[in-house]
This record gives C-alpha cells, sequence and structure tokens, in this order.
C-alpha cells in the first residue's frame, strides 16, 4: 500500500560546532519519503525552485519516490540554515526563506487521491488541510507539527487535528498546546482535540503513543554520536508510516511496532548530516536495530 | 537475605506551590529502607538526635527494619529543608543543618558484618566507604550518591566506586562526572572508574542500567500527579537491592527486573510527601504496577 506525504521540500544549511553544510536536501518531506521509501511506495507533494539540484532529484528517484506531485515552480527553494549549540540539544534558526512555498496550494494529481496512508508532515496546517481534503477515502491519516504554527496558525491546526486520526508532536510543542507539564495529562488534553492516537516525541527519551489500548513507552536508540539531528521527527513520522502501510491486520495490533521503526529510521538520520546516513541505510540494517530495541527493553 | 542499608536519617521540610510541610521523615536511608522492606529484611545504619520523633521510630518498625545500627546521639536531627517549583522538576534547598550527622563514623553491630547485600545510600562517600569496610564479606553492593559529594567529596566518591558493583547517580551528575552529554559515552567513562553496573536514573524519563550484558532501558511509570519527587532516588535503590537480595540465581538475570521494581517503588513515592504514600503501598501494589510496565513496553 502506497503513502501520500505532503510536507516540505528544502534546502538546508547547517552549522554545528564542527562543521557548516551548505545546502544539504531537506524538509519534512524529503526526510519524511526517504524514511517512508524502505518500506512503502511513496507519493509525495512539494514544490522547489529553479535552483534545486538534479542530483537531490535523482536522489528521491533512487528510493522510488513518486514525483508526480513534485512541482517545479517559479522562484527559489524553501531555505532554511540553522545553527546547533555544541551539546546538539538546542539549535537556532539563523534564516528561512520560504521561496516556492510563499503561497503554495498543492493539486493532487489523480493518480495520489486514492492514497490509503496519509501522511501530513510537518508543513503549514492549511496545505496539509488542503491536501487532505482532497484524498478520497483515506483509511489512516498522521499530522505531524512544529510549533511554529502552534504560534502563527492555531486555528487551522485545530480544524485540522478534528480530521486526522493520529497527531504526532514534541514534548515542549505539547505543553505549549495543553499549558500542562505532565506528559499523562497533557496527552488527555490533546485526544480531546481529536486525534484517536496521539504521539509525544521526547528526543533522545524516546516517545509516547496513546491510544484506546493505553499508552506505549517506546525509547529512542541510544546512540554514541549525534551529529545532525535535522529531520530525525521527520524520519520518525516517515518510518512509522511507511511500516504500517505495508502491514496487514488492524492498525492497533501494528502502531506500536512502527513507533519502533520509527524511532530506529531516526537514529540513523541523527548519525549524519541531512539525508546522508538515511539514505545509506538498509531494510536489513533498520530490522537489526529493531531487534536491539527488543534487547534493550526486555525483562 | 537481609539488606545492609546506610545513609542519611533526617527530618525534611517540602514546600511545593500548594503547600507546606514541615519536619516529614526523609533521609535516603529512611527511604531506601521502607522500599527494600517490601522484599527483604534491613539492617539499617544512621543517626538521630534528641528531637527525632517516636512515631517516626514506629513506623520503620512497623516496616521491620531492623534499628540496632540506628545510633541515637546528643544533638538534633539532619534537617533539610527545600523549596519546589511549580514545574515539580526544580528544586532549591532552603537550608542544611547536618545536627548528628557532623562527624557521624557509624560502628556496625555484629549482627550486621555478614550482610552480603549492601546499599551505601546517599551519604558522605567517606561514611559509605567506613561502612563498607566494616562488612565481611559483600556479595553486592551498591552505591548512590549526590551532586554534593561531586562538588565537595569527588577523591573520597572515586576511592569508593574502586569498591563497589554497582553506582546509580542521575543524568546531570552523570555530566558532571564525565564532562560528556551522550549517555552512552558517559556509562563508558564511569565504568573505568571501577564499577562493573552502572545505572543512570533520568526522572521521569526512566533508567538505563548498563553492564556486561549491555544497555537495558527502563521507563519511569507514566504518573498524572507528582505531589514529591523528593526521595523518588532512594525508593528506586532501595526497592532495586531489596528484590534483588530476595531471588535465586545470577545478578544479572534479575538487574533488569530489579531497575523496573525500583521504578514501580520511586513511581509511588512521588504520589505523595514524604514517605505518605510508599507506606501505604503493598506488595502486590508493587507487582501490579510491574505488570503495568511490561504492557506499557511490549510490541
Amino acid at each position: 500500500m502506497s503513502v501520500l506525504i505532503v510536507g516540505s521540500t528544502a534546502l538546508d544549511s547547517i552549522k554545528t560546532a564542527t562543521k557548516e553544510n551548505p545546502k544539504l536536501l531537506g524538509g519534512s518531506a524529503s526526510h519524511a519519503a526517504v524514511a517512508a521509501s524502505f518500506f512503502a511506495p511513496v507519493n509525495m507533494v512539494g514544490a522547489v525552485g529553479h535552483d534545486f539540484p538534479k542530483k537531490y532529484i535523482q536522489l528521491y528517484r533512487k528510493h522510488g519516490i513518486n514525483l508526480d506531485g513534485l512541482q517545479s515552480l517559479d522562484g527559489t527553494t524553501f531555505h532554511w540554515s540553522g545553527e546547533y549549540a555544541a551539546d546538539m540539544n538546542h539549535r537556532r534558526t539563523l534564516s528561512t526563506e520560504l521561496g516556492v512555498f510563499e503561497g503554495f496550494t498543492p493539486h493532487l494529481p489523480d493518480s495520489y487521491r486514492d492514497s490509503e496512508f496519509v501522511l501530513l508532515a510537518n508543513i503549514a496546517p492549511s496545505i496539509q488541510m488542503h491536501v487532505l481534503e482532497q484524498v478520497k477515502n483515506p483509511k489512516f491519516v498522521v499530522a505531524d507539527t512544529m510549533d511554529l504554527w502552534l504560534n502563527i496558525a492555531l486555528p487551522d491546526l485545530l480544524r485540522l487535528l478534528k480530521r486526522v486520526d493520529a497527531f504526532v508532536l514534541n514534548d515542549s510543542e505539547a505543553r505549549q498546546l495543553t499549558d500542562e507539564r505532565n506528559m499523562v495529562v497533557a496527552l488527555k488534553k490533546i485526544h480531546r482535540l481529536g486525534p484517536k492516537y496521539v504521539i509525544i516525541k521526547k528526543g533522545e527519551h524516546g516517545s509516547i503513543l496513546s491510544g484506546p489500548d493505553g499508552l506505549f513507552l517506546a525509547p529512542a536508540v541510544p546512540i554514541q554520536k549525534v551529529v545532525d539531528p535535522t529531520g530525525a521527527g521527520d524520519s520518525f513520522v516517515g518510518g512509522l508510516l511507511g511500516y504500517l502501510a505495508t502491514q496487514n491486520g488492524q492498525i492497533e495490533k501494528n502502531l506500536r511496532k512502527a513507533v519502533v521503526v520509527g524511532s530506529v529510521v531516526a537514529s540513523f538520520c541523527c548519525e549524519g548530516f541531512g539525508l546522508s546516513r538515511t539514505t545509506k541505510t538498509t531494510r536489513v540494517m533498520i530490522d537489526d536495530r529493531c531487534k536491539l530495541v527488543e534487547r534493550l527493553t526486555k525483562f
């Protein structure tokens, strides 16, 4: 079963204490699509400008990503530039140039409209909604977000939340959205906004899945060197939904493993700049790390 | 198999955003001893002053704690006073009056010297060492600590670490001790200081056990209302060693479950001021919550 993914397709310039990397392939849709591609065929929705390097188009194609929904527009590609502190835990945005995403309203190719698994990766909630409305009969819809949309587009986001099956956000966003520090209480408040499933990402501390079957506590894969966490959250949801789309049986039955798969793909993402490590990952490597998570948590 | 526990026996005055509680029963030995008492007979080592309430002695006795090693000394009981921020995640010490712990050098009763399981709960490393040296042939020794000793008694602590089987500390202490943010790397550095097993406590984010069998990632039990986290770490090590002392077979085999048991007892501790909730807990409640942790982590 293929996965429809909408999100940003971007160039990321990432500065760390030791290295500067200009114009890497980035954006939530790029990370999520590559992550999902290990499991399912991906139909990507996004927009790039005239400056988008051909090699990045080739990279998408190498991962079998369907680009019928990737629009080439007049103007420049979305460009994000950020800097990480030495502890890799805090980052600040140096600049954001929306470029072709300014006023972008994606029109879905007909072949995308029958998609059953839909990932509304991090992008303006109005664009997420616009895409969702063009899908005929989705079976499972996941939305991701970021603090920016809580700040400047909360009404749009709240409207969207009534339409999605699962909502993914990180712990600081959950605190911001609910004004509640305790995650057990915050989860209950977020369910009341609509989503049947809520997943809170806690970075190196793992994630919490909440649904009708209660909570599932997933660890993050312990890694020795975090090179660049940019895109880890996008890889998480991409891997999660890519895996889910290919499993038989009820969603409930597969969602816990899907969260572990997402964490594993995210761990690979953190081990290299941009998509450099993720694109060198294989399905076998992912399966091995899932088995590792089993060994790390059994008692 | 009984457990020898040395640590502070104190009166804690705890202030939160909503409540003030003067002179509750506190101290690392008190919390650890009550936690361990759900599993094993406890031999406690500590010191109290003339102002130590009789009802607290009765509480110890109610939990079957052997007080032959609890000295009643001239002077006042160790008194700690602290205040928690509204988020319950940050606390500041308002005052510390050592009282009878000033210059305390515990002399072990003969009946304690054959102890096989020894918990050096949080107290000055010189006192921990002094107790350990009086134990004839310990089978498993766990040491806990706090940032204060890293600041003012690091040489003593480093000497102690060469003599213990397991060392327990929290993540910020691990960072301070190793000057390393990444916990995987920090763990390796701490092993090099001596302990075969290292356990890093991460509060609401659970704990990491590191040993010859690799890592074990244990979640914290999600609780809706943290009333007072004072003593949670002490309850963790107390529950852990109490459980371990009563299990057959190799330490390695039982240590993961022991970490879960410790987390569970710590979660009860957080649900009430001082020892108020822990003392109302039963073995059945602990077992139930251990089963909950299994359900929360299975995939």
